[in-house]
């Protein structure tokens, strides 16, 4: 057996199923060894943002950690920006890295570079293995780094003599660590606030506390205290619809943002950090919560929310059951394409238990706002802002969710960013509905502009505007292997959507608004 | 003036004509500077490995530092892995990336990560600014520091308050660097042992000893005493074609290239580090050159090469021409498509002064190798192996060189890293004619297992093919506003390069291999 074979037989043992991969000649053991150990499936990405978005998607969904297999310091980068959004969603998520080997490192050839300085800042722990007789171990430990609540990227870094070298044992699994229970201090001191000012208390739910125990037993303090349930403006993971409370979603713009949270005198936060600002603004503050504010950390994002809510709710004598939201459909629209009739479309023909991937940007809000009586579904957004998230997390929540239908919703801006991700859809027969919201322009930054007072000139317009040339995305879409259709008006999108929900595999149709 | 304008004007007096942007939110202010402060022509990359990659081929072919304009960590991890190739080909590149205002940065808002730590494995320089007042003398130390030869990245994080705050004054421009001098007990070392062993020295040229005035006093030198002319395996430019003298890469593997440099007693290097291998094989050594060979530092790569070198030759009283490759053009070729007819096809009908990009991989040699009577070409190779450089870096040269044409010799597999440079070739009108080698797989890490003596089994080859689905080429490129055609035979890859080169503006060949 050599390092390679011990470090997968120690995922296969650990539960570890798939691995999302773009691998090179550094690799080639690992990739060796997952045809000699079987229990792995490997899903090949054509670039590696299209790997670790995917593994962030897949974690998203079943919190399990994912693998990726990146090739030196220029593949790791490449995945950065989404694992800085599945750090920011707590998506445990192991890479493994390849690194020259250990003797040939001192030589500087040219794919050589500071491959830690790359992992640390995306990474809640990063190793270098040294030996392929302790790689099976140091694995193990990614393993179990990557599986603390609520979910960690870990980074091994493998120079190749480690996978080719010799191993004489794998590394057992060990049980994944539980999320710490609350303390019993802070349900007492949220209760009291809650009993005490109950209106004026926002509930702030992040983390596990958006699942959808966790909503029904918000919504049943909500129903002892009249207390307001809020979320983190881009939540990881959040199920959303008919038979679940509505969750109103903090405004992204932090003068909005102050100004909802302004009559509230007390935050109990669930799962969720304290509120900042998405950018800092000038004159406004980064904490966004008004001043003199109260807040009570509930359940840290690291601690078992859903038993904090449901402490909270028994010492609050709350009734069995909370407010949710009725069941409530818009009929199909007609008329042009704007976010709002884009909304309504999907909603009129959206499938129960439908997984919705939003990186519509400026074209999303209206979904979100509508859909508080939709078919239940699973709501992902970007965590981290780093764009390009869609697409790739789209296919990840497919391959954890293959009974499921997944929805792309996703900008055409941001959805270049990692188009290659269509392509794995297409491999993998995906049933993942992409919807491109081509608006033809970084229309958020145009937004931005205006709000700043600042006039758009040639080149402000150069570098925000997406025609000449016009992205033709039903030709993109094509070539990268995916069946793909264009929508100009409310009554074609709806029918492209019928047939994309009721065909088996991937589907893009780009929306002219 | 803001810190902003100020940054700008300081870039403007500098010489720095070009900025390849893809801003956000925090970085519109430099947008808007843009604007204000004219002598800066912005160039959109839908993606910022298509900013940082076509930096490279501006540096390469200008020498002059362009600037990029990043999003956050994010968007500059997604610009890394062609800064990594930047950095090893020495091109000047002033980075500069966004940043939450420095009282914003302690909140950890999502976009929030550490800038530096992934800024330093590609960057000679890595500041980040405090001040709008004391900006510009930042941004101008970066375009100093990217100025040291032989060329450097150089990065400044910039939060948005120093961009919008208030400056007073912009930076004085400063005489960039001149090249060291090298010593002259080194030249006359090179010139004792080229006496001495002529026939058995190696003159390994690097960096600006590649270029035509380099190139032909080292055939002067090799006219003198028959020693061999070799280069890097992948050199950052080289000129190359009739009325040049031929230089040897050094060959990949390390086996093979260990036993070409296995006849040599001294290497003399000019410009060039010593040759490594670029993978460490096990039981092969990091450093090729045989045991007990000389190594004669001529110059190093931050020193005048060409000035070395020209010591060299008048040391040795070397005749006033050396040996140079006679004018020799293959005729057009016929029949299927095979690395060597694609080479004829395009060295058949190549036109004076065109620049080469070649990241075509397993496909690429036999041009190099056919390409010594070509007409005279500029030939630029991927320097660091972080691929997907080819398309962007083409783009680069193109800007650069309004006048010549650029061939974007492509892989398929790395040219879909980085397709979104192609809408960018389109946006900006220009003269580059691609290439897409389409094999249909990582023929190198095919190549690779077989030597390795790997059996591929299933995964092994899921992960290495790029079939199921087939990459359609031709509509990928039309969808990014990129004519495009389909070559399946020698005939066929030869008309449509004809046309590509007659024509204005970029287009897109797909060769069926």
């Amino acid at each position: 057996m050599n390092g390679a074979e011990a470090l997968i037989q120690t995922a296969v043992a650990a539960g570890v199923d798939i691995c999302f991969a773009n691998p090179g000649t550094t690799e080639l053991p690992l990739v060796a060894a997952m045809d000699a150990v079987p229990g792995i499936r490997s899903v090949l990405g054509l670039f590696e943002g299209a790997c670790t978005g995917a593994a962030d998607g897949y974690g998203r969904m079943t919190r399990k950690p994912a693998l990726t297999l990146l090739h030196h310091g220029p593949g790791l980068a490449n995945g950065i920006a989404n694992l800085h959004n599945a750090r920011r969603a707590h998506s445990p998520i192991v890479n493994v890295v390849g690194q020259h080997a250990t003797w040939h490192i001192a030589a500087d050839a040219p794919l050589n570079s500071d491959i830690a300085s790359l992992a640390r800042p995306v990474s809640a722990w990063v190793l270098s293995s040294q030996d392929s007789s302790t790689l099976a171990d140091d694995f193990a430990e990614g393993i179990w780094q990557a599986q603390q609540p609520p979910g960690n990227v870990a980074t091994l870094i493998v120079p190749v003599d480690c996978l080719t070298g010799t191993a004489s044992r794998t590394a057992p699994p060990r049980i994944p660590p539980s999320p710490a229970c609350p303390s019993e201090e802070r349900v007492m001191q949220a209760a009291t606030e809650l009993r005490r000012f109950g209106k004026s208390v926002a509930l702030l739910l992040g983390s596990q506390a958006l699942c959808a125990r966790g909503l029904k037993v918000a919504a049943r303090i909500a129903a002892a205290t009249e207390c307001a349930l809020l979320c983190d403006t881009f939540p990881a993971r959040m199920e959303r619809g008919a038979g679940l409370p509505a969750i109103e979603r903090i405004a992204y713009y932090p003068e909005e943002a102050i100004k909802r949270l302004s009559v509230f005198s007390a935050l109990v936060l669930a799962g969720a950090p304290e509120p900042v600002a998405f950018f800092g603004k000038q004159g406004m503050p980064s904490f966004i919560a008004p001043p003199g504010c109260l807040k009570i950390a509930l359940s840290h994002p690291n601690e078992d929310s859903e038993a904090a809510l449901e402490s909270l709710a028994d010492a609050l004598l709350a009734p069995a059951r909370g407010l949710s939201s009725p069941r409530l459909q818009p009929s199909r629209p007609t008329g042009p394409l704007t976010p709002r009739s884009l909304a309504e479309a999907i909603l009129s023909v959206q499938p129960e238990g439908m997984i919705l991937v939003d990186e519509a940007a400026t074209s999303g809000l209206p979904h979100y706002l509508l859909s508080a009586g939709a078919p239940p579904f699973t709501y992902l957004s970007l965590t981290g802002g780093a764009i390009g998230q869609g697409l790739p997390c789209a296919t990840g929540a497919a391959l954890a969710c293959p009974d499921r239908r997944v929805l792309a919703f996703q900008a055409d801006g941001s959805g270049m960013y990692t188009v290659q991700a269509l392509w794995t859809q297409a491999r993998e027969s995906l049933n993942v509905t992409t919807i491109v919201c081509a608006n033809r322009s970084y229309r958020v930054l145009q937004l931005e502009m205006a709000r700043m007072g600042m006039k758009a000139g040639p080149q402000a317009r150069r570098l925000t505007d997406l025609t000449a040339p016009v992205l033709d995305w039903v030709e993109i879409s094509r070539g990268l292997g995916v069946p793909a259709t264009r929508a100009d008006s409310a009554e074609s999108l709806v029918r492209e959507l019928e047939t994309a929900f009721a065909t088996p595999g991937p589907h893009l149709i780009e929306a002219i608004l």
